[in-house]
């Protein structure tokens, strides 16, 4: 089958012709039906995941995957042949103590699809039975496969917050790209806050303003937030960049008891204690995030409330993805499509 | 001034000529444009309340209202004539360890204005400064006074329940009266939860409907929940009625760490220990709310997410809407103007 | 082997000859050390659990079980022959959405041992690796089996609403009997609250004190109470009863927002909805607990927080045990040896 | 009167004679029996809150202050002359939003006591009603004055993450000094979990045991904390350092979803976003507490769980006691007797 491997870091992967996936006791064989492209590919790509995922090259990319079940193992329980599924990316075990508590994203024998082992930028991918979720017939996959990184990473960190958001309380959302403009639509729905959204380029702003957001900001992010709050500084910030000047910009925006919570990586978070105890800040980093996570994501998407903007490839033209993504030139979200 | 006093246990009330409310040390008087007429009016007329408000008769009723600060007393800080408000229903010491943590509903020296001393179904009402919400000038005063008692109440229980609840969960408001249309819209603006609003009158399931139910039912409820969940029961029910059969009916909606969420009153709630244990099922009691609920839920309308239908009675015909409330004629919530 | 054999509701159980239980996929065998006996045995026998838990009779009771690990199936991971386990009493799927959550004691398709299969009461029971908590080499298996149902309930109630105490608040604890004297202790490690232990007899009154209550009482319950809330009302009461007067008594004794806890079962609790509303009163049913509940409660135990008082009868004399349970007799926890 | 005044930063403050405090409308004068001496009154002579706190030299030092009342203002209400009390250290106005919601160490009129305004350090000291905290005819005013800062920070920051925290969760505290020891003891009596001492003294090390620490550790902490976690790192790691290295250490110390806690302050915290997103970091800054946070200090102290150990010196020698403090060799807390 065709799949995009990724050979050496720094290099652009390329699409191999590679064997099938062999299924084994409790998995399951998935045929792709689209398979987001992630700036977590683009940190792959340039090896600044080498640490975390020392993954033995070639491998197949991809790590948000939605299609249909074609083979199950012996041991796949509660699985139906022919069911459209969207994966929760890791394989999870179930039995370690983060499994039992729900905190699948810290599953102590969690392999990351994509990343740790083959994943599904191609016609098959192999997974097991805890990582599927299983969508409405009428759900368009490729719509969904971002939802299965992007969105719950998103999804994760916003719905943990929404009990400390009211009427009142001011969100900064930084950045309205593949992540921003899902995150808004998902916090409006869940949430009656004052939506902020930043980003420098104004078609981002744009989409932004039509999906949710009460306003917009570029470099005045400054001014639109002590404004729209009264002065009295965002309630949260959720940082969907984490590199260069993003952290430093978003704990600048904050007032009393504020978070910052940590969506995208790559930069330094740094605050003076004297900072963080003057204003009783709070700092949340965010990883991926559990079934039930991606569970309800799903369920919001599938009653409408949710628009996901994609923007397709075919799985041969993957390196023109890549490149789009890494320009900025992608509104909404890539998919690949085998 | 006119006034609707309270004479006699199981009388309506009658408009009578009063002196005007004499200012104390930090007191303020505030000139009533909108007094809202409210379920809990007609269980202090037929003496209902005497055990919890034994207010020497005959005494003045009406505690929703919005109104113009029009004197304020020596030690009344943070007040300026002139600003137009709404009168969270207690007068708070802001003193008693309840106060302290927030709580001004439990206040243990507060006075439940218009129960408890006289309010304001009247020209003129006297409250203390803590009990000052203040609205924007373009703000309509009759369409906000019912969320003072009304709309508090029914946010305070859907705000606390918000964490809990999830765009999988089935949240159930039984009665789409004057609370009900109120909490459809609240709990619409906070949750991507999917709303069954329960009434017996078709007009009032409509109106449910137009205001963001996602589905309305009547004696069909059990059905409709069961599918609207998928088999897994309610995740919570908020009964606003409290009376005859909705106590019951609402806990065998609930599913597994269902909540049943008094709001009205007047009945028992009588669940057997076996079925508290099987299913964990959680009660909770609501009363009033605080003052940070009132503050929120006033920029939750000034933000346009919350429509209040009022119908406008003059002061003089309070018999009429008393009347009216009675015999469930009042589409939305009855308000009286002076 | 010799089992413990429920026959007949309203019938003593027998000790009979059964066959061993046998082995299948992800299972585990293992060689029972000690079953605690406990109230919910007697509601078994007497057929009030008949609706809840139709098993076809006979079958061998016995829901609170330690013992070693002596045979497992091929597709139980993560188990060692030869370990020392506790058993969660529920054999739950991993794959529910219940289990996804970490909340095993609502698994769509829990079996619980002892109830709805054989359980514990025998030489061998059979469970599955989900059910499996390891425990210290040098942990006594007898005193521990009373931890798997009566303790883990205890525990999962009061740890809940640890968050919800401090040193101000008054939390009783509502009969000292088998679950109370271990409930004591729990509350007593994990909260600087105020604890009023609750019993008719005096040597449980004593019992209660000495293993950390700060005030006993029978009769004078409410003037106990009072005192030690300085007249605010318990914060929590703890029914480990749940029958009779248990329920209307423990709402009586609570302060403005308490919380009544019912753990016990078999009666109703009635209350009515304007004093639901009136103090915000909250109520909570308690069923077993999850997982992470018994596996943190083991580690209160290993760690020398809790002493569980055991009386050992060999497992030939469970006759005897359940009629000293019934009639009060045991002092701390009835444990079966075989 | 005598009072300690600081007269330009980087000298030691004189003991000076000045005029006895003036009472203003709902102001209270407290005849002061201790004051402790804190790191903050260090951190106010070397001149590093002058941003935060730009007050006009000379004043009058002192924060942490208990007493006797002996005057009170017209408009003071709920104070009786003669009692005993603790001081909350802000005066706060009660009205503003903050306050509102119980967050006193938040009001945004809020002036600190002893570093906005003239403090405590002296024979009388003005503050208004709110910040009384009653205390037992036979508490000891010496013993309880540190617990107004250093108690109430150390309270705050702790009892915060008592819900997260089991017998199976290590917590670090890092520091047992002044706010360590309290610290320990605090946690003791509200939590099971595992507490680690960290200090490079042992002569720290040793009290941190007796005062309860499960393990005590100087350079070894990381193997300490890895065998006591078995490997999973600490839950919480609460700082009382906030300087030089041990942000840094703190955070190196934590597992996954692990929470630094900032209560000391004058260093930088830095953390990589990546190490942030992978772990599921949290950081969390404490200043001061509420209200009602001393007011359950104050009762966990009064219930005998908490022991304070000071060390009196004459007002007239405070210089000896900032110098004592300096060098660290204060066991324990100072406290000023006028």
């Amino acid at each position: 089958m065709l799949a995009v491997r990724l050979e050496q870091h720094g290099r652009i992967p390329v699409v191999a012709e590679v064997p099938e996936p062999v299924l084994q006791s409790d998995d399951v064989i998935v045929a792709v039906e689209g398979a987001g492209v992630c700036r977590t590919d683009l940190h792959a790509i340039h090896g600044e995941l080498a640490d975390v995922f020392p993954t033995p090259m070639p491998f197949t990319l991809g790590h948000e995957v939605a299609g249909i079940v074609v083979q199950k193992g012996s041991a796949a329980r509660g699985v139906d042949l022919g069911t459209k599924v969207v994966l929760h990316p890791l394989m999870t075990c179930g039995l370690c103590r983060a499994c039992r508590r729900g905190e699948d994203q810290h599953c102590a024998e969690g392999q990351f699809v994509g990343l740790a082992v083959d994943g599904g930028m191609a016609q098959f991918v192999r997974t097991n039975a805890r990582a599927l979720v299983p969508l409405a017939s009428t759900t368009d996959t490729r719509e969904v496969a971002p939802l299965a990184d992007a969105g719950i990473t998103a999804y994760h960190a916003l719905r943990r917050e929404v009990p400390q958001l009211s009427a009142e309380s001011v969100a900064v959302i930084l950045c309205c790209g593949g992540l921003g403009h899902l995150g808004i639509q998902m916090l409006r729905a869940m949430s009656d806050c004052i939506i902020v959204a930043v980003d420098p380029k104004e078609a981002a702003r744009d989409l932004a303003k039509s999906v949710g957001a009460d306003h917009v900001a570029g470099d005045d992010v400054a001014e639109v937030v002590a404004e729209a709050s009264r002065g009295a500084g965002a309630a949260a910030v959720f940082d969907f960049v984490g590199e260069g000047d993003a952290p430093a910009l978003s704990v600048s925006l904050l007032g009393a008891k504020g978070l910052y919570s940590a969506v995208g990586y790559g930069g330094i978070s740094s605050i003076p204690t004297m900072e963080l105890v003057l204003k009783e800040l709070r700092v949340q980093g965010n990883m991926v995030g559990t079934y039930q996570d991606l569970a309800e994501l799903i369920a919001l998407y599938e009653r409408g409330l949710l628009q996901s903007h994609v923007v397709s490839y075919p799985l041969a033209e993957a390196h023109r993805a890549f490149d789009d993504l890494e320009k900025g030139l992608v509104r909404g979200r890539a998919v690949l499509v085998p």
